[in-house]
């Protein structure tokens, strides 16, 4: 009987050697999911400091299956000192906060030059500056059984133009001709819901995709929030005591918790039966147990709020909408905030009508999700959004998704995305979620029944108008030989008000706003 | 403009924060996959030695949402400095190997017992003895921001009867009213595949689930075997040549990868243009490079073999289905073993008809899936098996899935099986995997169409002998009233013949191998 032989990985070991679960399963995939985690980590590096984005991204086919992606942005830049770990260290990172952020893992661009470096024996080749007077270049690679970057070059030079970005640099294993049509939809979607993003794509085949900037306009940035107590466990709690200065459990609940203020805090404190003056540090177990516990039923809290999240907002969620795809309508809706386990999020949704928008094919249906402005391209059938979208009743809204050029946007933006896997591919049908995308749909749907009906009563109208113009003459000639009278009735004034009538019709309905 | 904040976690720490993608989503799903991963950790510590299992569990209702799970198993035990980093380290495990089993990550366990951790503030008991004279406890917590074990007590006493194995117990939140029909079916589903386990399980209302042992075989366990070139990348071969002692290509490559001989490693390196003498660990990273790529595709490497595998086997398998499911007939299959990327795989497959196996709700059918002995039951949409079923005519095989008693088993076992997430809910569709089961299925398909054609034909002798029994005294009444013959006809001779070709075609159909 042989022993068990134990061992202890790293965490770049662990994803290296489980690089499936995180959206690198084969040269077809990965060359999707690489581009993807670095549009995004740039995306990142603009938006949450109100930059207007400028991103672009350049494949080149160097032969034998590998590729080598340049991708330049103009962020905030990565601090000289960090570049080594930000690129080539798992697990690091500026996102692990509470606060909507595209990335949430600390992973996925990491897994892209990790994936980069076993395919290709590719360094990773980083320039950054935060705008100052000097910018740094970096070759790196990760030593994937330790997970620590190494350094095999560096140099710092001045930058007297005060360039700010990041560029990326490396070469990994991949099949372009596959990925392609996920990859051009992937950056159609991502222009959708970032109007004010100039983001250009040079592909292999020498193509430039551009999507350019039609608005100046940008949502405001999500701000960091303290952690609401409905969405905390015992581990945050006892790591924010440890954190804190705080020597009454008063102060300290007031100070570390969002939305709970000194009245809340004792009000709660009095619920548990726990002194407002006891020590948090010398806090027995049970006790502290108790107040977790409590803190998630407790109902004199206020709701999360939603200053840490960054929704598009309908008009330039309309916007994008309209450059990419010129339906005939669309219907957008942004609903309050909501929360799920302490964790606010919002929803947004639309609907369009005509124009670029297909017809799907029998027993499908138009769907683009996103999840903090991230398209989601995988597993649509999985997702809450489909579940919801298959609930509804449409023939009560008098839509046909399978027969009419129908498309549904639905976009959650959250602190804590629930998905499903860490390569991001759909959304867990947490209840509330799955309730105020219901209700967002359902109030696009609203709109476009009107509009329909509008639409359907204006052309009525028309044929209606259309009828009276040929006949009326007629009838007004054949009763006038027939009664003998010497002269036809005026009819013009008859057909002036049916016209103008028509039009007033037509226009009322023209105003998309009901 | 504020800066960025920069941070490490540790592994604990991200699959604390990203604990639903281990499939820890809430207190019902959770209560599940904690009882999951340590029966699973206790059946392989079991069956890879070939020690019989006996597992028991209990789970304790302690009130207020909050469960005491124990579970004993009779396995190898863990060495008693092993102990603490076994169950209180993320990352740390015995199933780093190429060999079947059912944990490969080395994280369930241990997210177990952290979530029981940060939900209940417990610390988790640990006895276990690997059989010698002395057995130990330990109580321990993990230190999730470090990824550490923190030792709470421990303590070594005298194993007199030289008891065997691992006793774990914790606390945690959970809801196992709702979860009970997934857990009941978890225990039900897994002792299929294994006829030769005792497995008890006590739930907090008192009722004990047992599944009895029915049989002393056992199937060979899995053996662990060098990596096949066809599964190998740039990391893997560097560690391998830092790892070897070999100062020649030709050595290397025969004393390290799984049926590589020395007359394979020559024609090999001959293809790549690269001698056999040369130093492995002085090789150009362009001559590593080519080697890799080379591998992938060199087609005079053997395909790999199925000794790592440890399938159930036909006899097993329609053991466990027919003590489960008391179907009135089962044709079980078993493929020879295939590759993907070089990681060898076998698929066993079984359709029952009959007996418990109940006819699926409209729309829906019975299919019971596993991987590495572990049921999968969530996520079936996803699963290529569900690909494959709804792929195959079953009209051809004259099956109908959605109104018979039918029930699909698939059961693929793999050195790595290609899960799509973390929680282990189901499986990719790689194409050769998809082959497989297709072809196992269709044989299985096959075998039924026989059995269901045959038992049409006792059936319909069945009523034809009826016929003639009722009628054929009464022809011979009338036949001889209306001749005026004295006597009627003997018609006993003809009946025994019809009986008896009756009872031929009965028991040469009874007989279910064709």
């Amino acid at each position: 009987m042989s022993r068990e032989k134990f061992q202890s990985i790293s965490a770049a070991d662990f994803f290296y050697k489980n690089r499936e679960i995180a959206g690198f399963d084969n040269p077809v995939r990965a060359t999707y999911t690489i581009i993807r985690e670095l549009v995004e980590n740039a995306l990142d590096a603009c938006e949450q400091y109100s930059i207007k984005p400028e991103v672009r991204v350049k494949l080149i086919d160097e032969g034998s299956s590998i590729y080598r992606l340049k991708i330049e942005d103009n962020g905030i830049g990565v601090p000289y000192d960090q570049v080594p770990y930000a690129f080539a260290q798992i697990l690091f990172g500026s996102k692990y906060t509470l606060r909507q952020s595209r990335g949430i893992f600390g992973l996925g661009g990491k897994m892209a030059i990790l994936y980069g470096q076993i395919t290709s024996h590719s360094t990773v080749k980083v320039m950054s500056s935060t705008g100052g007077f000097e910018k740094y270049s970096y070759e790196l690679n990760i030593n994937i059984q330790e997970n620590h970057p190494i350094i095999r070059k560096k140099e710092v030079t001045p930058n007297p133009a005060r360039w700010r970005g990041t560029i990326v640099q490396f070469n990994f294993e991949g099949d372009y001709i596959r990925a392609k049509p996920k990859i051009v939809e992937y950056f159609r979607q991502t222009s959708v819901l970032m109007p004010y993003a100039n983001i250009f794509f040079v592909d292999p085949e020498g193509v430039l995709y551009r999507f350019d900037r039609i608005t100046d306009v940008m949502p405001k940035p999500a701000e960091e929030v303290k952690p609401h107590p409905y969405g905390v466990d015992l581990e945050v709690v006892q790591r924010m005591i440890n954190a804190s200065r705080s020597n009454n459990m008063g102060d300290f609940l007031a100070n570390n918790f969002h939305r709970v203020g000194v009245a809340t805090a004792l009000n709660f404190l009095k619920s548990v039966k726990i002194s407002a003056d006891a020590n948090p540090k010398t806090l027995q177990p049970k006790d502290l147990l108790t107040i977790v516990s409590r803190m998630k039923d407790y109902d004199g809290f206020q709701p999360p709020d939603a200053q840490c999240l960054s929704p598009i907002g309908n008009d330039l969620l309309e916007k994008g909408i309209m450059r990419e795809y010129k339906p005939e309508f669309v219907a957008v809706t942004q609903r309050g905030a909501s929360a799920y386990s302490g964790y606010p999020f919002i929803v947004e949704a639309a609907i369009a009508y005509g124009g670029d928008i297909p017809i799907a094919p029998p027993d499908e249906m138009t769907v683009f999700r996103y999840a903090n402005k991230i398209p989601l391209l995988y597993d649509l059938h999985s997702d809450v959004a489909m579940k919801v979208i298959k609930k509804i009743n449409w023939q009560r809204y008098k839509l046909e998704p399978n027969s009419m050029p129908l498309a549904f946007f639905i976009h959650i933006c959250a602190t804590k995305v629930p998905y499903k896997t860490v390569g991001k591919e759909y959304i867990a049908d947490r209840p509330e979620v799955e309730y105020e995308i219901e209700w967002a749909l359902k109030t696009c749907a609203r709109e476009m029944r009107m509009h329909l009906a509008k639409k359907d009563r204006v052309s009525s109208m028309q044929r209606r108008l259309t009828v009276f113009e040929r006949y009326l003459p007629l009838i007004s000639q054949f009763s006038t030989e027939l009664s003998g009278a010497p002269n036809q009735p005026n009819i013009e004034k008859v057909l002036k008000r049916l016209q103008a009538n028509a039009k007033q019709v037509e226009q009322r309905s023209l105003v998309q706003t009901d």
